[in-house]
Order: structure tokens, then C-alpha cells, then sequence
């Protein structure tokens, strides 16, 4: 019998097959995703394997035009299958790319489907995707998933309400918690931002003219956030902000972009540095984690986002990331005690040796991994992505204070991944033992290793709940 | 008996063997190459191996001189003997050196010699290699490499007389086709350009005092060149230029130029948009495929450019390379309708992720791999290179997409450049099948693709026949 | 019996092995460290493990950090043992960090010790490494550690006087030479700048007032360091300086720092570049090797620096390295007749594939290597970074023409680092020989080479002793 996903797929060595023995059926703690939490309220049930895999996810319509697939099978009206049939076409001729494995992993995984996907197969596989996915709703993905906590990715204008209902049915075991991304209030540069403060003065009932006033709207959204049960906050930053005296110049980037003057590169990195350090210090005072995603430049290609607008598969990598600021930027919450839990993502590979050490300089007694460097994010979540940052991470920290995987996903499937993940870092801590680069006795260490890095980490970071 | 390049060579894995033997003998487009169609069509015959070898190679000439070799055995005056004893004399102190694969593949390949190059060897070697050589001209070299496209590099200005010299002789079966490439009309910051305009004018027979003449000249020749086959256009490029309002700027920076004042960056850029935008508008509407080399800084040694000219070894790799302006470029030339197919290339390889990412956002339906990553160029045209520049893309987007390998090579001896390319590529693809990363049930898809690549895509690519 | 330590330890292949067995009894010469002449001079005998690996390793205080260890367990004044069973007990969390190898490496050459440490063994270890080294005073490790020539690292001012009375001392064999770093002469933005120039007057009896008085100044000093045995000078430098008309803006720059005014970046780079060149020059004339050291953020935990001072594990990797004025920097010293044999070693890894290019630039005839990029550095000295060196090396120079390994070190237990580096060394050339990429029955080339990189080359280059 040929299955895509063999039971030692990615396990190279007998090391990495018992290390992974040990992590496979450990609880999934997804402490970022971009589910809708409406979606797990209402329990949705997805029309067919299509809506679940081509409903959101551009990374798959990057790879469908890429191939040269016309529009109208991608985001358009093509029918369900005829989508689902342009895909499956597709599939066989990426080899090495992460859609190839995250795609065989989830038919494995909630379908049975040990085929490859290729068009010989699609039509079958299609059928029976559907018919499964049919009694497979929301709910039930997750909690044959084995998740125990989801992160959502929330607005500081959301209500909560879903998040609020799912918290009050009993029937549902998974918690599903908001995180506080308040990109919107902070990136001064985009064109929706000085209506976008309108917005959050009226949910707050107040004027917002100054940054103070930004400062407090924003704060009394956070406590909302905090009384909702959020644990972490989020920043997607094109770029690191730093200026060492921003208060100033800040005032004066609100004050123009509220007037619809343009805004100095310089002023917005002020303004942006003066909410990272306002926002910093609650994070802290509250125990909330502040992930930092910066390095992407978003929406490059503008006829197609006038036609489809963000999130659509025109992100990509930046060059300048603003990683010699990440240092001043800490330092200088750090003088304020104003620095949290605080885990770094850059895009750009090419900064993962800086974040390596940046890390170092800013630990806390008490805390394991006060400051990380993040898994291996978006574009650089496939294999070789994940054994680079893995790679980087141990060679530059005890690779125990990472706390591991997380799906950043759009799809109710996509929790394979962090089995894909399990996967390659016992394969990565048994092939050490193989090679004899660390010794067979203590392999007892290596799969504690491994347990903190796939669960009792990020319980015990996020959750503050010591396993 | 000991062959230095064995019938397995960087073949590790039975999958690798079968996948290559589909490829080894498929004909070769060299879609992007530095020979001089002269010597094709004047069917040069080499004095002898060191003619051949170090005539123009300044990768070799670097080579030496880092062990210490004394000019004049590199590019002065010494005999042939004495310059190719010098270089045997290096090989084998090269270990991991593309120079050192590459030499062996050429003369297993040509010469029939398997024995390993140093000095032990060298004068056997020297005269067998010579005999073999004074009966293999350069059109029978290009007839036993299975070469049935050739793409030179042209400066507008060439009269393409011996590409059409060759063209109209029917005993000579591979294509010779010119590449435009109006460097020189573009890199306004270089000591020659107001001459070479002057040169231009007189060419055209037309004065040229504006971007406007500018434009017009360089078009006329462009048309000139598509009258000849062109099929490819190619732009050097030190770092990527962008400025978005650039005509006012552009006009300003040809009439300082024309003057002989300085020219600033800024100015200098806004030409370049200006003429990359009109010439991309040119190669789309006649399918010309543009490629941009960006990324190099060229003659650093001041000294050595006084004695010996430029492409003498002196060029290296850029940090600054003006990555983050692809997109806007690229995304100003689709909103004009003008962006052609287009091959990105830069010389440093911390580009790659981005550049991995970058082509995903200008893909256009019905064309496979619009925008693509070009093969790994120049200083990363080596085994660990070759690789990197696979999972790259391979991770970014369907490895299908890829056209594939050039030799971009001064050297008629250069083609089993593509033999070591197709080598890794079997390798990088029978290596997923090995280790279960892709199901061998089918195979025969990952055969299909490195055909495609190997050979199908490029014929498709850039001369729109499909096989 | 279980070793940590295997005695084919990283030698994948029984070429490696082989390879290996020729070099790993060569001396060393540890061309580059931090060690301090008057412990040597003073054989000093070490309190205790902790004093030996924890009383300045900075690299182990970041990983003990990282793990949320509390300060005075590292620094602070917690008793020795309380330190090393701290340390032990974060040791088996660290698959793949150097410190996890180095410390097996240290305690297997030294102490015979070959149990993984750990929270197990730590009590154990601990008395039997106390008790050794209580008989291994400091001339005892370096003795049985084959080191033949050690390179201390020191300021202009150092009087040498340690130095001088180690090298009048019969009874020990090695070689202890002083390097001249002046880099607080030359990085003018510093604090402390003018204080020290104060001071270099005093110490030559001069007055300091213009840039040519500096260069006399250090001038002085240099040849008094050459008197005592000087062969190499080392700069530490954020990013690489160049101006191209320097002279003006240098002395302005000393004429402000002088009066405590604030000095420009511009200025401080036509300072750098001032002094680089005619340090260049000294080092030129009297065959002393350069080191250049950039890329490194430093002290950049200001309140840990407030407390702690530098070198106290707060340095981390810069992202702008000025990377792409290494060229023009050396452009202008070889036009001045002022390049001595260089070595460039950036703190990011991401430079290397430029410093890979840009060595073959600024060659000269009889020295092999004259420039040529160093030995995987800082934060790059592991497993992965050293083979990554050497495979940029291998694929951009000859790699015999590498100087190899030093140890960069502040302890005196570091040597068997040399070690480790011969090992992926061999393992890195036996591969090749394993894998069919390089002809077995040139074996003998192979073993050259690795010798040359082990001990001939650093003989040669910097003592200009032929072997």
C-alpha cells in the first residue's frame, strides 16, 4: 500500500521515531491562528473540501497563478470542483513545496486519504472529502485535532461576542481566546488610518485628537481584551520602529494624520515607537505575550488589490526590516519596565542570526525564553524553513526555552502542521543522537526537550500553567 | 579504473539515477550566454587547452591569483604550457570548487580524459586535450553538446552581421540568436555613457539630446534586434532602481549627463525606471523575455581595472542590491501593461527569499512562471548554490515553473554545465522520493518536471513552443 | 562504555577519519585571542571549574540567562558550586548549542571526564574536575594542549611587560605573542574616546591634538609592539568605514571629539578611514596581517550594562555592517601601497557570500591568501557555522589558501576547539571524497590541504615560516 504520509514520514533515524513516539499525541496549544471565532460559535460546516482549502488561503492561490491558472479558478466563480480540480492539477508538480505536504497531511489526516492528489485521483478524492467533510463541522475539526487552546488574531474594535460564546458553552471543550492586534492603530502610514481612530474613538465614547488620547483609547480596549481572557497581543510591523526621543515627533505624526497631512517616515516611526512602549508596559504589568511579525511588504502587485484588497497573496519578503532597531527598541522598554514576554518573527530569513542573539540580551531571572526568536513563519514555514530556524535556534540558545508551533492559518485544517512540526524536531533532536553529536544515555533529556518545545512551553509561557 | 567523474556523479539515490537518465540526453537552450557569435560563425579553432580554458575566464584568473600565481601566468605573457601548468597546479587544491567540477566534466567530456587534473597529470593531460582540440572547432564543440539553441549577449549597437552569417549557413543546425542587452544606454553613472549615446545617435542616424531620443533610439534598435530573432532581452543592473514620479528626474539626469555634469543617485534611478519602463512596454508587446542581473559591483580593484579592463575578475558580490524596489517596479510596469515575462537574478543570495516571494505577486493566467527566480548565477553557480537556489523556489512556488540552467559563460567548453545542472536537479528531486518526502507512485510527475525544467519550459518560455 | 565524546567524533565517513588522523596531532597556533599574558606569566591555577568556565565566558551567561537562571548564579555571588550545578543543570537542554560540545570537549581532553554532564553528574564532574585542575595550572593546559604559538589581544598601551617575561622564560615552549588592537584610538564615538587619547599622550610623551598626532602616536606604539613580537593587529569595528576624501573631515572629526562636541557619522567614518589607512600602511611595511572584525552590536542591554560593564554577554549580530565598503576600503589601501594581508570576519553570516567574492579581488602575487575571509566567528563558531564557512570558502577560493581556526577565547581550557574545527574540517573534505565529488586516488591532495588549514598556512602567513 502507497501512503503519502508514511508513519515515519520525516523521522530519519530510530531516535526520531521514538522522540516523536513521545510528542505525537501531546495536545495542540495553537497560540496563532486567523480563525473566525463566528465561525467556531456558529460551528460552521464547510459546502465542500474546495471552501475549506481555496475559500482563504492565498498561499495556494500564489502557487495556483504561479502555474499560470486563470483567475475565475482561483478567487472566482468557478465552480467548486472545477477549483478543486485546478488545484489537484497542480499538486504533483511541486515537489518540495510546503502545500504539498501540508495538503497530503490533511487528507490523511481528516479524510483517510492516503493517495497522492494528482488529477488521476482528484475526482475520487473530491468526492470523499466532501462527503466527509459533510458531518464535519468547525467544532468537530478541532477537537479531533486534539486542540486544547486557540489563539485567535482579534481588532481592538471587536466585541468579543464569539469569543464570549464559546466561552459559555459547556458542551465545547477547546478555549478559544482573542489576542490584541492593534495594526490599525498603529501602522499612521495607511490610507484607512485616520478613519480607523474614528472608529475606535466611538467604541471607546471619546475624542481622540491626541496621543494620549490613542494612548488611553487604546488601553481601555486592552483591558476589555484582558477581561476577555487574552493572553496575547500581536504587531504585524512592515518594518522595526525606533527613535530614541519619539514623544515629540509622535504628537505631531497624530496630529497630521488626523489633519490628512502626510506623515514623515520619521514621524510614524516615532508615533509607532511611542505606542510599542505604552502598549509594552501593560502587556507587562499583565503578563501578555507581544509577538512582534515585521519584515513584510504587503500588497505589492495594486491592480489586483483593487480588484481583491489585502490578504490575497501579494505579501512578500522585505529587505530592510529594521532589525538593527530591535535592540534599541527593547532597551529602551526594558529601562521602563515596560518590556513583556516578547517573541520576534522577521520574514526575512536573512535576519535570523541577529534575532539568534538579540534574544540573548534581554532575559529576565524566572522566565525561560523571556524574549524568543519565533517558529519559522509564513514563507519560511516549510521544512527546510523550520530546520533553519530550529538550526538557528539551537546554535544560538538553549534550544528548551522555545515554545515551539503554531499555525497562523486561515483553515480549520491546517492543524497537521503542528504535526509536521513534531515531526521535524524529532527528527532534528534524534538525528543528533544518530550522528553521535549528543549522547544516547540522556536521550531521557532530548524528549524532555521535546515535550517542552511541542506543549508544556507555551502552557507555561502564555498560560503562565507550569505542566 | 579511477574516473573522476563517474556515471553516478552526485547521484545518491537510485531515484536520482532514473530521473537523470530521462534528462542526461535531452538537447541543451542555452538561453543565456557571453560567446562571441564571431567566433561561431568564423568556426574558431583553438591554439589549445589553456586558449580554450584560461582565455577569457576570469572565474580561473581569480582562482589563481588567491593561490598567489603570478599575473603573468594569468592573463601576461607567459607560454601556453606554462599558464596551464599553473592552473593544474591549483585543481587540486580546490575541494568544493565548482572550477574543479567543472574542469573534470570538460574533459571527460571533450576530451575523453578521466583522470584528475594536477600536476602529476598536467602535461599528459595537456596533450591529449590539444591533439583533441586542433580537430574540434567551436561549431562541432556546440554540435556534441546536443546544443540546439544558443542566446548570445548583444550590445544594441552590434550589427548582428554573424548572427546572420550563421543563420543562412544550413550546415550548421543549432540556433545563434542575439540577446539585447542596453547596459550602456542605462547605467548613466558610468564614465562612457555620454559617448556611447553619441555612438548611438550615430547609429540610428538621429540626434539624441532627450529621454525622449533616448527612447526612440534604443526602440529602433530593439526592432533591429526582433528582426534578427531576438527572443530575450537582459539589463545589468548594480542594484535594483525605482522612483516613482521619474520623468521630470529622468529628463534632468540625461541633459546633466549630456553635459558632462554629475548625475545623483536619485536622478540616475528615475532614468533608469524611465527607460526600464518604456523598453519592458517593448519586450511585452513582442514576448521578449526580460531578464535583470542586479546585485554586483564591478571592477573594485582600481589598479587591475587600469591594466587589464573590466571582466577581468575584479567584480563582487553587492549587500546593498535594491531588492525592496523589484515589486514597485515590477508592479508599475503591470499597471502600464508593460512588464514582460521577466527572470530575476541577483548575485547575492540573502535576495533569494524575497525573491522567492517577489514572483508570486506579477503571475499572469495562461503563462507558467511569468515572473520567475532565475538559476542560481555567477558566484552561486556551484553544487551548494545550485541547491540552495532549488529548495528555494521549490519551497516559494511549483518547481515546475523553472526554466532552468544557462551557462552564462565565455567558453565554448561550458555546456556540461547543464549536465551538472541536471545532475542536482535529479538529485534534489530523487532525494524527495528516497527519503519518502514524495510517493514514488509518482514518479513519473517528477519526471515530467525535470524535463520541463531540464528543457520543455524554456522552449515554451522564451521561443512560445510547446512540446 | 558510553563517550559523550566518540573518538570519530563528527567523521562521518572513513575518509574523514583518515583525513582526520593526519591532522589531529598537529600544533596549534591560536592566532587570535583574549587570553591575558599575566595569567600565563603567572601560571595561574584555577580555584575551580567555575573560576575556569564561568568566571568570563559570556557565551555561557546568555545561555544561562536564556534558561531564567537568576543573575547572582551567574555573575553574582553565589558560591562556586551553586554556579557550576547551574550551569549542569541547563547543559542537557542544549542539543545543538557549541557550548553543549565544547564543554564534553574540555571535559574529556582535560579531565578524562566522559559522562554526559548533567544534573546527574554535575556533583561528580565537579569534585574530579576541582581536583585536576587543581594540579593544571595555566602553562600545564597550554602544554598538553600542543599549543605552539598563542596571539593575545591588546590595547597600544599595554607596556607588554608579560609578554616580555614569558618569552625570557627557558622552561616554557610556547610562543606568546601580543596583538596590537587600537580599536579605542579609532572608534571616536565612543564614551571614553577622549580620556584614552589623553591617556596614548601620556604614554608616548606627546601632545595629541590633530589626526597627525594620533598617527604618531599609534605609530609609536605599533613599533613597540613589533619589538615585542607583534605579527597581527586586529580592529573591532561596528560596521566597515570608508569616505573617499577622508583627510578634512578626519581632522575635523578629532578636533570636535577633542572639545567633546559630538562628531557625525560622516566624520567618524573619515576618521576610521583615515586611521585604517595609515595603520594599513605600518602593517604593510612590516608584514603584520590585519584583522578586521565588524558587524557587532555592542552593550545593547543598557541597564545590565550599568551594572555589569562590556564583554558581560550583551553583544549581538548587526544587520548594516557597511559590508559594501570593504571594496573601496581596500581599493584605497592598495592604491596607497598600504594593504597588508588581510582578514575580514563579519558577525553576520549573511556578509559571507560578499566576503567570499570580494577576497579574490585583492590578491597578490607569491601569497597565498593574502586576503582571505576568516574562520567562522562568535556566533558563528558551531557545528553548522563552521561548515558553512567553509563551504563559502570552498566554492569562492582555493580552499588551501585558508588560515583555518583560532580559538577567539577569554579561558584557557578553549583549545580543544581547534580540535573540534579539525573535525569538520576532515569530515567536510572526507565527504566530498565519500560522496564521489572529489577522486579518491587523490586522497594525498586532500590531506595537504587539511594540513595546510590545520597548521601550515597560519605558519606561514603570519610567521612567514614555510613548513
Amino acid at each position: 500500500m502507497n501512503h503519502v504520509i508514511r508513519p515515519d514520514f520525516l523521522l530519519e533515524s530510530a531516535y526520531a521515531e521514538q522522540i516523536y513516539s513521545s510528542v505525537a499525541s501531546l495536545p495542540v496549544i495553537d497560540y496563532h491562528c486567523h480563525l473566525e471565532a463566528k465561525e467556531i460559535a456558529e460551528n460552521k460546516i464547510f459546502r465542500s473540501i474546495t471552501e475549506a482549502w481555496l475559500g482563504g488561503d492565498h498561499y495556494k492561490w500564489r502557487a495556483m497563478r504561479m502555474m499560470g491558472i486563470q483567475e475565475s479558478l482561483i478567487t472566482g466563480n468557478a465552480t467548486d470542483w472545477d477549483k478543486f480540480s485546478a488545484y489537484a492539477g497542480i499538486i504533483p508538480y511541486m515537489p518540495g513545496h510546503p502545500l504539498y505536504h501540508f495538503s497530503h497531511l490533511e487528507l490523511d489526516r481528516y479524510f483517510g486519504i492516503t493517495d497522492p492528489l494528482s488529477p488521476v485521483t482528484a475526482a475520487a478524492i473530491y468526492k470523499k472529502a466532501n462527503e466527509i467533510l459533510a458531518r464535519l463541522p468547525a467544532r468537530r475539526i478541532i477537537e479531533i485535532s486534539n486542540v486544547e487552546t486557540i489563539v485567535t488574531t482579534n481588532d481592538p474594535l471587536d466585541d468579543l461576542r464569539y469569543h464570549k460564546q464559546i466561552a459559555s458553552d459547556k458542551c465545547f471543550s477547546a478555549k478559544v481566546l482573542p489576542a490584541f492586534r492593534p495594526d490599525k492603530a498603529i501602522n499612521i502610514e495607511n490610507a484607512g488610518f485616520a478613519a480607523y481612530l474614528g472608529r475606535l474613538a466611538a467604541t471607546t465614547n471619546r475624542e481622540i485628537n491626541t496621543l494620549s488620547d490613542v494612548r488611553n483609547a487604546l488601553g481601555a480596549r486592552f483591558r476589555f481584551f484582558v477581561d476577555h481572557g487574552t493572553r496575547a497581543a500581536d504587531h504585524g510591523l512592515a518594518t522595526i520602529p525606533f527613535v530614541k526621543d519619539y514623544e515629540a515627533l509622535a504628537e505631531q505624526a497624530i496630529r497630521k494624520a488626523l489633519a490628512g497631512e502626510p506623515v514623515s517616515r520619521l514621524e510614524a516611526d516615532a508615533y509607532k515607537t511611542a505606542l510599542l512602549v505604552y502598549l509594552g508596559g501593560l502587556y507587562a504589568s499583565n503578563d501578555v505575550v507581544m509577538e512582534l511579525h515585521f519584515g513584510c511588504s504587503r500588497n505589492t502587485n495594486s491592480l489586483m488589490f483593487d480588484r481583491l484588497g489585502p490578504d490575497s497573496g501579494y505579501d512578500i519578503i522585505r529587505s530592510e526590516t529594521g532589525a538593527d532597531n530591535i535592540a534599541p527598541l527593547l532597551d529602551e522598554l526594558e529601562r521602563r519596565g515596560a518590556l513583556p514576554k516578547t517573541i520576534l518573527y522577521s520574514l526575512n530569513p536573512a535576519d535570523d542570526p541577529l534575532i539568534g542573539t538579540v534574544i540573548g540580551s534581554f532575559q529576565k531571572q524566572g522566565v525561560k525564553g523571556r524574549v524568543q526568536q519565533g517558529s519559522a513563519w509564513w514563507f519560511n514555514d516549510n521544512l527546510p524553513g523550520i530546520r533553519r530556524q530550529l538550526r538557528t535556534y539551537a546554535t544560538q540558545a538553549p534550544l528548551d526555552t522555545f515554545i515551539g508551533m503554531l499555525t497562523d492559518s486561515r483553515s480549520f485544517l491546517s492543524y497537521p502542521r503542528h504535526d509536521y512540526f513534531r515531526r521535524i524536531l524529532s527528527d532534528f533532536l534524534g538525528g543528533m543522537v544518530q550522528r553521535g553529536e549528543y549522547p544516547q544515555e540522556n536521550l531521557s533529556f532530548l524528549i524532555e526537550t521535546a515535550r517542552n518545545i511541542a506543549y508544556n512551553n507555551v502552557k507555561e509561557y502564555i498560560f503562565g500553567v507550569r505542566v
